[in-house]
């Protein structure tokens, strides 16, 4: 069949586009790497409208049972390429799909700092995601690289579980909510270094020491590395769309990126505060202008 | 004392833009004259992220819960002048308030049709409400005006008390979302009568007639008018802030107005699709463009 609306991308961005597209009745389908998206792996989130608290995996739990009642296909597969002629024909590694639009939603990964043992280390003690391994370290030491809200949160999760945790910040202060500074300030189990930087780190099978460039040494179990987030477009590189000097899809305020029938949508894109809040109305915006553009061209065509 | 910001309206924008500034630790007071704004009306939101539907009203207390928890002061108040020197000064019926930054979320009020019997039988089987007001109309005839999204919802709610509902639209279509167009179709109750408008309203102490351009009457004893929403800001007029043609304060992206510290967010700006989501990502954008320039003032002045 020829889908409507192809959306990549199983986050806030791309599961409201697909909402939005049902919405207005277009056929569409999702296809997705990671369930949630990265919103899925925070551990507590106080911003997003009418919630409290929530964690992400909740959150995003409740934006793809709206998918589903809406029968908006979700499809966990790996793109391995797109082709745009007539028709958007994306490519995985389980099949092929054929539509005449397409929406982009693929977010953001977590960034390697590259440092000697975070290869060998990762899954034995280096770890992208708190909220995913927190809970193995309890009554350990820990320590989180990092300085971004990203970092003071998963650092906040992890003193619910760890004996002590260290934050190593490169920076003379934190680039992070004010509120979250405050509560890592009152919590007796953080203890931040700032101006420091991760040189190495070190253990016989597992970790057991963290080397700062200072010469500094801790002793922890568990290192979380939070050095934030690049856009994930592997896929995109043949498509010639047009992109900012850090790799972000340049979408207007309709969310049309340079190519016509092609949109962009959430921390993919160059729109400013990454938000899952403005993810999801990027994606909404990119749905309704995907529509509307069907809609004119069924229109000039009858 | 002088608070960071003042937030100007209740509604998604003004209350997550609330958020937002509690999380960056802002002092900030939310002033409205509508609780939860026209978002509280809906009777049925279906595209909300995360819920699968839920009323407006419950969304609205859901982010009021949310903004009072942060400890924000929501003043219900009704605001009668705004003046701005070196500090904005917002004055309402109850008193005067003083802050740094401005966020105006006003959003929209609705259109009068201005026709005949509509203002002498307002409150007497005219109304602007069917949420608020269709459970009066168990067993009756009612009739929707206008062919919107928000006509097809008020109609769709209306069939599940009334009788029989008649919709009069002035075009030859909807402009309203396939899924409520659909909607409508599916149901027995509800009668649309394309290319007719509402001439006048008759009765004698309460409606009992919609006489229609064509000479048409539908005996009818309630008639909704969904004629869509125009920009609340009266208040706005000695400002003079940059609106485009239609009344709508022109925003950039990060939702900055051609006043320097003022900000708008929602309904009342020209920033294409209104839909809660997106109100709510203006907010939060809003409040963190306001955080962004209390924070540069500050970095410059020390």
């Amino acid at each position: 069949m020829i889908y409507d609306v192809i959306i990549i991308g199983g986050g806030p961005a791309g599961l409201t586009a697909a909402v939005y597209a049902a919405r207005y009745k277009l056929s569409a389908v999702v296809i997705f790497a990671e369930e949630g998206g990265l919103a899925a792996t925070a551990h507590k989130i106080c911003n997003f409208p009418s919630y409290e608290s929530i964690s992400g995996m909740e959150l995003m739990q409740g934006m793809k049972r709206q998918a589903e009642a809406l029968r908006v296909p979700l499809k966990n597969e790996t793109v391995t390429r797109i082709k745009l002629d007539e028709r958007v024909r994306v490519l995985t590694d389980r099949g092929e799909y054929v539509s005449k639009k397409l929406i982009i939603a693929t977010g953001t990964k977590r960034k390697k700092i590259n440092v000697k043992g975070e290869e060998e280390f990762y899954g034995k003690g280096v770890s992208y995601c708190a909220t995913c391994d927190a809970a193995f370290y309890r009554g350990k030491n820990v320590a989180v690289v990092g300085g971004s809200d990203a970092s003071l949160n998963s650092a906040l999760l992890l003193s619910e579980f760890a004996e002590k945790v260290f934050i190593v910040c490169r920076a003379g202060s934190f680039r992070a909510e004010p509120a979250w500074v405050e509560a890592v300030a009152k919590s007796n189990k953080i203890e931040t270094l700032f101006n420091e930087s991760l040189k190495e780190i070190q253990g016989e099978k597992f970790v057991s020491k963290a080397v700062l460039e200072s010469g500094k040494e801790l002793d922890v179990e568990g290192i979380f590395i939070e050095a934030g987030a690049e856009p994930s477009h592997l896929i995109l590189k043949d498509l010639g769309i047009m992109i900012d000097g850090k790799g972000y899809i340049i979408a207007d305020k309709n969310q049309r990126t340079s190519i016509k029938g092609v949109f962009a949508a959430g921390d993919i894109t160059d729109c400013g505060l990454k938000q899952i809040v403005t993810a999801a109305a990027q994606g909404a915006t990119a749905a309704y202008s995907a529509y509307r553009e069907l809609l004119s061209e069924k229109t000039s065509s009858s």
